[in-house]
């Protein structure tokens, strides 16, 4: 047996219960549910650019699942099925053995079954391609938004942005609130739970990766609507409190990597949420309204006044 | 529009047919025909391991797509969907346009639909997963050869790896032969129509990516079977014809890169598989048995004694 089959053999083979054929031939084999369709998304994380190369690899297998895991919540479609193509500069079994612990630590947790992938040397980086099942017609679309919708987010933003200025040393934040801003940064829950339970009941969803403003102004292009975001009642994560309120916004607004969800709802359905909130274990907040007009994210301060806002969202290739 | 969202808009968005939903949103929407399951694959290519650092990327939007449409072809799933995860170290637009002018012209000739993807920066890789379809239960799987069954190679052996090391300097091809050589390895033709008409016909397939005895070896540990392989029968590329019989013989047995397929089917399938073979417009050939014994393969000289063979197949962590 040759090396890479080793490796696959030892870290990344697991008994599939619902898949007809997972790792070790050449394709995997599925089927989603009856009436279902199959939502499926792929994200790649690079040492460098997503993570710093010297990362825990337990939480970074944790956080490269985690975030693909938050693209099926933000469709409402049930984890099912995930492919990991794995690109390493050399093979270290400590590394691998805690990677591939923290990978099906959270696998094992959300009911997905690792199918496929694919092992290659270069520069540290990985690939992962989830797969989800979700009602036929029903999933959660950015272009279902509606005027008059009220928007929500779940949980608090900010906090992997904070953290990543505490760890650039660009910003101080309490020791008593360091811990859970790491937190949201290295192992973000995704929100499927949630997610599958907004199914016929918000309009559109999207999931918080890039910053809220730039995550909502997609639901805007998408739906033909513009929105309006009332900054005093966004909910901030906790380590903002103690820092000034530009870097608050900053970081609230325009940080990426909280994995949480924003979706928007007739306003006839404000219980229902608040119970589905409820039963998931985490807060939902109703921070404003999708409006007729152009495509475009508005924030007004406890005034009503427009603000000046953040440079929206974290993109690869801004200089 | 921030860069990486004008890069998706600009290179690799198409509108889908057959995709309930494509690019654009946090998740695609598919649903495999009825009675059919999804057959996956994911395979990385990395600038340095898998190809040159500058190499033609028409080629390579080509060739990245061409390797996982051959592990369809190897299932006999027919192709129709593929994610594209591009990891870039800066934006081309030249290389940009040529990639995706090579991937979508296999794209568009082998009836697959691009429905997302992911743009990162980092150093220059790209992971695609694609989607086929088959009958539920039909599909061709490395553990299902038969003792008794013939081993069956489509084209032949060896062009991609001599060609490789004509680029490296390491042997010399004839003028008459480079061209067909280069095109083995740079723009290589998945089989899939010939995969999909071996579907009922066929008991094991797979295909040759890690060279012919690599490839087969696989097929032997997961149908607990051995292999003969008889090496006068064994089609080689052109180029080979010119070199020595040892270069011979490792390209043809131990290259990899042919993308060709081998299978195994009972005797009494041959007429029909000649007539596949024909349909197909590909050369197929019987290059040995399967049989009953320790998973091996065994290849046999002109007077049927085993011969020693180089050493078997391409892996990324061996040093």
């Amino acid at each position: 047996m040759t090396p890479e089959f080793n490796l696959i053999a030892t870290y990344f083979t697991r008994p599939t219960q619902r898949a007809t054929l997972g790792v070790g031939d050449d394709c995997a084999l599925i089927a989603p549910a009856h009436g279902c369709e199959l939502a499926i998304s792929t994200d790649t994380l690079v040492s460098g650019t997503h993570f710093f190369a010297n990362a825990d690899s337990f939480k970074l297998g944790h956080k490269a699942l985690a975030v693909n895991l938050s693209d099926l919540a933000a469709m409402g479609a049930l984890p099912r099925y995930v492919t990991l193509a794995l690109t390493l500069p050399s093979i270290n079994p400590a590394w691998l053995d805690e990677f591939a612990r923290g990978f099906f630590a959270l696998a094992e947790s959300s009911g997905v079954e690792l199918i496929g992938g694919d092992t290659t040397r270069g520069p540290l980086a990985m690939t992962l391609t989830v797969f989800g099942e979700v009602a036929a017609g029903k999933a959660l679309r950015r272009d279902r938004g509606l005027a008059g919708d009220d928007i929500w987010v779940s949980g608090n933003l900010g906090g992997a942005a904070i953290a990543l200025k505490h760890l650039q040393e660009s910003a101080a934040i309490p020791k008593e609130h360091i811990e859970s801003a790491l937190a949201c940064l290295h192992t973000p829950i995704p929100r499927n739970s949630l997610g599958c339970a907004l199914v016929g009941v918000a309009n559109a969803a999207i999931d918080i990766s890039d910053g809220l403003i730039a995550d909502l102004s997609h639901i805007c292009e998408r739906s033909g609507l513009a929105a309006a975001v009332n900054w005093p009642t966004v909910p901030q994560a906790p380590a903002l409190r103690s820092v000034s309120p530009e870097l608050a916004l900053t970081c609230a607004l325009a940080g990426g990597d909280d994995y949480e969800l924003c979706f928007t709802a007739r306003e006839n359905r404000r219980e229902e949420i608040a119970t589905i909130g409820n039963s998931a274990g985490v807060a939902l907040t109703r921070i404003g309204k999708m409006r007729a007009g152009n495509p475009h994210v508005t924030v007004l301060d406890a005034h009503g006044e427009p603000m000046n806002i953040p440079r929206a969202g974290f993109d690869h290739f801004t200089p």
